[in-house]
C-alpha cells in the first residue's frame, strides 16, 4: 500500500505530530524535568506509525496478536506517553502526572504501564530485546505481529546494538523494524556520526539488514518507508530518519544544550504558540487480526533424571539433563546459550528440541536480551553460559528486573574449582552480582539430584532466577526422591553435641563433608548445612543451628569474600533480634592462576583442610 | 617494504610456523588441556609477524617504544607462549609448565608474564583495550609503536568489538592492526559467518577501517598484508585471514569437536610426525627505535578546590572540580567519559585539558577498556559515567583486575536519591558489583571537601578504584583542611553515652545527621560514622563503636540490601574474634519509581525518619 500526499492524511499526521510535540512539552514542563526535545524529533515518525502501521489493541494489551512498540530511546518517554494519550489509552490528566511520585508515567518507561513490554532507559537494550520478541513471533507464536523499535542515534555506539543487528539478520527476522531517529545531538554534544546517515546505512547493510533512508519530517517518505518495512521480505529493516532535535520550536531546533531539559513556563508558552495550540484529539489505532498462536504440543508430566549415586556427576551435566526433561514436559520451555552449550550442557536440550533452541553465539548481552524478549511473549526461557560471562550482561539483568521479566539463567564453571583454564574463566563474583538484583533468586546446588529438582522449580519461579553450576564431577549425596524448595537448605550432618556449624554450597559442600569426617576423628562434631538457596537464604535453619551449636559458624565458598554466601549468611542474622553469631568466612582471597581444582581450592583457603583449621580455631576459642 | 617469495624467507617462516604448531601441541598435551587447534590456525600469521613486523625488546618489556601484541583470542595462549620461546624469552622447559600450578603460563595469558599487557580469555576485550593503548600511542606518547591484536572469528559476535571498531576509526588509529583468524569453527560448531570473509570485510569497511583479505596460510599474502598495515595511512587496518583450524595436522584440520582439546600422547606422536619434528630455534625479533615519549609538562603542586560550606555542593560536582585540579597538577591524568560528562562533571577536565580527554560516547565497555589501555601505558585514567551504567562493563572491570590494571572509575547518580529519572538510571547494585572485584577500592563520599581529598588519593592508588557520587547537592560538613584516608572513616557525632551507632555514607550520612538531631531531642544519643571507604572498610572504628555504644548498629544505604555498605560492615566484624553486634540494615528493598529524592528515600526506608525508628526500636530492645 502506498499513499499519495493527499491533504486529509497529511493533515491528520500534522495534527497528531503537533499534538505529540505539544504534549511532550507540556508534561515535561509540568514535571520540571524530562526530555521534550528528544521526543519532538521522532514525533512525525510516531504519528505515521500510530495511525497507519501499528496494530495494537489498547483495550487488551495481552492480545497475542498485538504489535510490540519498544522505545529503546527510553528518555523519549514523553512522546510514548503522548502517543498513549492520542490512542485514548491514558487521559490528559494522567499525562500531566509524568515523573511524579506514584505515577505509572515514570521518567523512563516501565511495565508499570500495561502497554510497555520492557523497561528502557539504559541505552542499546531495546533492539536486542526486540530480537528476542521477534524470534518468539516468527518461530514460536508464528503470528504476523511486528516489533517496532524506536532507536536513538547516540545509542548506536553501544556494542549491544550490533549484536542485535547480527542476530536479527542471521535469524531472518523480517518482523523486526528499527526506526533510527538521527537527530544528531547527544546529551553533551554531537554524536560520533552526526547527520551522516550514510554511515548507519552502510553498517546496517553490512550486518545484513534492509535500510531505508528518509527525511524524518517528510510524511510521504515516512509513510512509504513504513509500508515497505511492514512487508515481510526475509530481512529485518532499519528506517534511518534524518531528524531535527526539538523540531517544531524555533529556539529548540538543532540546538545543543537542550538535552534532558524541560522548558520553563514562559518557554512553554512560546513553544505552544509556535506549535499552534493544545489538542487532545484521539486517533483510532488498527486492531490486529485475531489469530491464535501456533498450537503447542500438550504438556506432559515431568520426569526428571535420577542419579543413583554410583557415579560422580557434575551439576552442569545435571542441569543439561534436567533442562531436557523440562523440555519434554513443557513446550513453553526455551533454550538459549552463548556458544558454549557443550560446556553448560544446554546442548542436550538443543539436540532434543532444535525448534525451541536459539543459539546466541558469543554475545552475552544478546543472550540475556533474547531471554527477556521470550519472557515478553510468556515463554519460559533458560539462558546459559559460563557464570563468569554473565558479568558481560549485568546491565541487561539489572534492567530485566525493572522489566519484571521472568528469566532463568544458568552459569556454569563457577569458582577456582574449574582448574587449569585460569581466572578469566572463573566466576568469583556471580553470587554478589546476582544477589544484588531486585527480586532475584540465587541457587547453587551441590549434587545432581538436587540440581534436577531445582531446575524444575526454576521453570515455575518468577523474576530473575539464577543457578550456579560446577564444572567438576562431584559425588551424588542426595537420593532422587529428596525434595528441595527455593528458600530452603539441608542439614547434612548434625548431632546434639555440635560445636560449630559449617555452611557451604556447591563444590564446598563436598569439602565440608570431608572436613566433617576429619573433625569427627578428632572428636569435634560440626553441623553441616547445604545452603543451596543462596537467595532467599534459609534464615530459620541458620538461626537454629547458631542457637544449638555454640553460636559459631564457618562459611566456606568458592567466590570472592564480598557479596556471596558468607554475606548472605550474615545478612540472614540481621533479620533477627539479638546479637549475631561469631562467623568465620572462608573465601577466595588471592588471585588464582592455573592448577588442578584441588590445588587451587587449597591455595584459595576453601578446602577441607582449611575448614578443619577454622573449626579447630573456633573450638579452641581463638 | 614488499617481499618476494624467495626461498630463505619462506623457509624461515615455514620452519617457525611448524615450530609454533609443534610447541602448541606439545605444551597442551603435557598439560592435558588447552587449545592447540586454535593456535595452529594462526601460526603462519604469527610467524611472519614475529620475524618481520613486530618491534619488541624482549629484554626490556618496559621499553616505551615496544609494540603491543594482544592475543584477544586468549585461548590461543599456547601459540603466544610458543612465540615467546621462539623469541628466546622463555625456555622450552618453562613452556612445558603450561597450565600447571605456580606456572606463569596460565591457561589464558595474564600479566604474570612481563610481555603480556592485559589478561584475555573473556572474548571481545583485546580490541577495545588495544584502542586504549593506541589512543595513548598516537595522542599522548606520540611514539610510532604498533598495536597488533589477534582476533578470533567467534568473538566477532561480541558487541564490544564494534564499539572498538567505531572508536578506532573515529580517532583515526592507524597504529592499530587487527588480525582476524577466520578459522570458521567456534567451540561447539560453526561460527555465525563461517568462512564468509566478505561479511567481516563489509562490516569493517562500514566501520571505517582498511581491510585486507588474505589466505592466512599463504606467506606472501600475509607478508604483503602486514607491510601494508604497518604503513600509517590515517585508518586502522583489519587483516582478515581465512585459515584452517588445526592447520598442519590431517586429523585436526577443519574438524569440529577439537576445540579446547589437548591431544593424547599417541595423537601427539602422530601430529609431530606430520609436522616433521621438534625444533627449538630462536628467531631474532627487531628491537624498536629508541625514541622518547612526548615530553610532558612538569608536574605542579596539587591545589584542590576548597568549599567553604556556605552552599550545598553535589559530590559529582566536587569530583569534576577535583579532577580538573588533578589535571593541572599531573600531566599523566587522563579523562574519559561515556557521553555524559555534563552530568558526571568530567566536562570540567575535558574543557581544561582537551588533549588529555577522550570522549568514549555511549559505549561503556569501550570506556573501561580505554582506561585499561591507558593503564598499560602507565597513564592515570579516570573514567566516568552514571554508576548504573558501569554494570554494562562489569566483565571488563573483572578482567581489568586480572590484568592488574590501575584504573579509576567514577559513577555518578547513585541510588534512589537521583529522583525523577526512575530506576533505569539509579545505581543500586554498584557497591556490590565493585566490592566483588579483586583488590578493588570503593569510596563513597558525602561532602565536597571529602570528595576532593579522595579524588586526589585515587590518582596515587593502584588497582581498580571506584568512587560513587551523588546527583543531589548536599551540605558541606567537613572543612577543606580535613584529611581522609582510604580505609578510614569519620566519627561525625559521638559522646560517651552513645546507645546505638549509625553507619552511613554518601547521601544517607545526611539523613543520619538529621536523625541524630531528632533523636537527641528525644534524649537518645547515637554515634554517627561516615563510612566513606566502603572497601577497605574501617573495621577498627566500627569495632570500637560497637564496644562503646551498646553493640547495636544501624547501617543505612541508598543501595539494594545485598552486597553494599551493610554487608561491608557485617564483613568487618567477621575479621574479629567474638560475637558480632546486633545489626539493623536499612536499604532499598522495593522497586523505586519516579518521585522527588525525598519521596523516594522515604519510600525506600532510608530517610532520617526510618533511621530514627530503627534506633528507637533498638533502644527499646525490640
Amino acid at each position: 500500500m502506498t499513499t499519495t500526499q493527499t491533504d486529509p492524511k497529511v493533515q491528520q499526521w500534522t495534527n497528531l505530530a503537533q499534538q505529540l510535540r505539544v504534549d511532550s512539552i507540556r508534561c515535561t514542563t509540568a514535571a520540571g524535568s524530562g526530555h521534550p526535545t528528544s521526543s519532538m524529533s521522532a514525533a512525525d515518525l510516531m504519528a505515521v506509525l500510530l495511525t497507519g502501521y501499528l496494530h495494537y489493541d489498547f483495550d487488551n494489551p495481552k492480545n497475542p496478536n498485538n504489535d510490540h512498540l519498544i522505545f529503546s530511546k527510553g528518555h523519549a518517554s514523553p512522546l510514548l506517553y503522548s502517543l498513549y494519550k492520542a490512542a485514548g489509552a491514558i487521559s490528559d490528566e494522567e499525562l500531566m502526572t509524568l515523573r511524579k511520585f506514584g505515577s505509572r508515567l515514570e521518567g523512563h518507561p516501565t511495565p508499570a504501564l500495561p502497554w510497555v513490554d520492557v523497561a528502557t532507559g539504559s541505552l542499546g537494550q531495546g533492539l536486542p530485546i526486540g530480537v528476542g520478541v521477534a524470534l518468539a513471533g516468527k518461530y514460536l507464536d508464528k503470528l504476523p505481529y511486528h516489533i517496532w523499535v524506536l532507536l536513538g542515534d547516540s545509542e548506536m555506539a553501544e556494542g549491544s546494538q550490533w549484536e542485535a543487528f547480527d542476530h536479527a539478520s542471521y535469524y531472518k527476522l523480517d518482523n523486526l523494524v528499527g526506526i533510527l531517529d538521527v537527530n544528531r545531538l547527544g546529551q553533551r554534544g554531537e554524536t560520533m556520526h552526526g547527520w551522516h546517515t550514510e554511515v548507519y546505512e552502510a553498517r546496517a547493510n553490512a550486518f545484513g539488514w534492509n535500510t531505508i533512508v528518509i527525511d524524518g519530517h517528510n510524511y510521504e517518505e515516512i509513510d512509504r518507508a513504513f509500508a515497505q518495512a511492514a512487508q515481510p521480505n526475509g530481512l529485518p529493516t532499519l528506517i534511518i530518519a534524518k531528524t531535527i532535535k526539538g523540531k517544531g520550536v524555533s529556539f529548540l531546533e538543532n540546538k545543543n544544550g537542550w538535552h534532558g531539559k524541560a522548558l520553563n513556563k514562559e518557554q512553554e508558552q512560546q513553544a505552544l504558540q509556535e506549535l499552534d495550540h493544545v489538542r487532545s484529539q484521539t486517533y483510532p489505532v488498527q486492531k490486529p487480526e485475531n489469530r491464535q498462536p501456533a498450537p503447542e504440543p500438550a504438556k506432559k508430566p515431568l520426569e526428571l533424571p535420577k542419579y543413583d549415586g554410583k557415579e560422580e556427576v557434575a551439576t552442569r551435566k545435571a542441569y543439561g539433563d534436567a533442562l531436557q526433561a523440562l523440555g519434554a514436559a513443557n513446550p513453553d520451555v526455551i533454550g538459549l546459550d552463548g556458544e558454549v552449550n557443550n560446556s553448560t550442557f544446554a546442548e542436550e536440550f538443543a539436540k532434543a528440541y532444535p525448534d525451541r533452541y536459539f543459539e546466541q553465539f558469543i554475545a552475552e548481552q544478546q543472550l540475556v536480551s533474547a531471554a527477556v524478549g521470550m519472557s515478553v511473549r510468556h515463554k519460559i526461557p533458560f539462558a546459559s553460559t559460563f557464570a563468569a560471562f554473565f558479568t558481560r550482561a549485568y546491565d541487561f539483568i539489572r534492567m530485566a528486573a525493572i522489566s519484571r521479566a521472568n528469566i532463568r539463567l544458568c552459569g556454569s564453571h563457577a569458582g577456582v574449582s574449574i582448574g587449569e583454564d585460569g581466572p578469566s574463566q572463573m566466576a568469583l563474583e556471580d553470587l554478589a552480582m546476582m544477589r544484588a538484583v531486585f527480586g532475584s533468586t540465587v541457587l547453587y546446588p551441590c549434587d545432581a539430584n538436587q540440581t534436577a529438582q531445582l531446575v524444575a522449580q526454576m521453570a515455575d519461579h518468577n523474576g530473575i532466577v539464577y543457578m550456579r553450576t560446577t564444572r567438576e564431577k562431584t559425588a551424588v549425596i542426595y537420593g532422587p526422591g529428596e525434595t528441595f524448595k527455593v528458600g530452603g537448605s539441608k542439614v547434612v550432618r548434625q548431632s546434639d553435641k555440635d560445636q560449630v556449624t559449617v555452611v557451604a554450597a556447591g563444590i564446598t559442600l563436598h569439602e565440608a563433608l570431608k572436613a566433617y569426617d576429619q573433625l569427627k576423628s578428632q572428636r569435634i562434631t560440626v553441623r553441616v548445612i547445604d545452603a543451596y538457596s543462596v537467595k532467599p537464604i534459609d534464615a530459620d535453619t541458620l538461626y537454629a543451628a547458631a542457637q544449638q551449636a555454640g553460636n559459631k559458624i564457618v562459611v566456606v565458598e568458592d567466590h570472592w569474600p564480598e557479596g556471596g554466601l558468607g554475606e548472605a549468611v550474615l545478612e540472614a542474622f540481621t533479620q533477627r533480634d539479638g546479637q549475631l553469631p561469631q562467623v568465620v568466612k572462608l573465601a577466595v582471597s588471592s588471585m588464582p592462576g592455573s592448577g588442578t581444582p584441588a590445588e587451587l581450592m587449597e591455595e584459595a583457603g576453601i578446602s577441607a583442610h582449611h575448614i578443619v583449621g577454622a573449626v579447630q580455631a573456633l573450638v579452641r576459642g581463638k
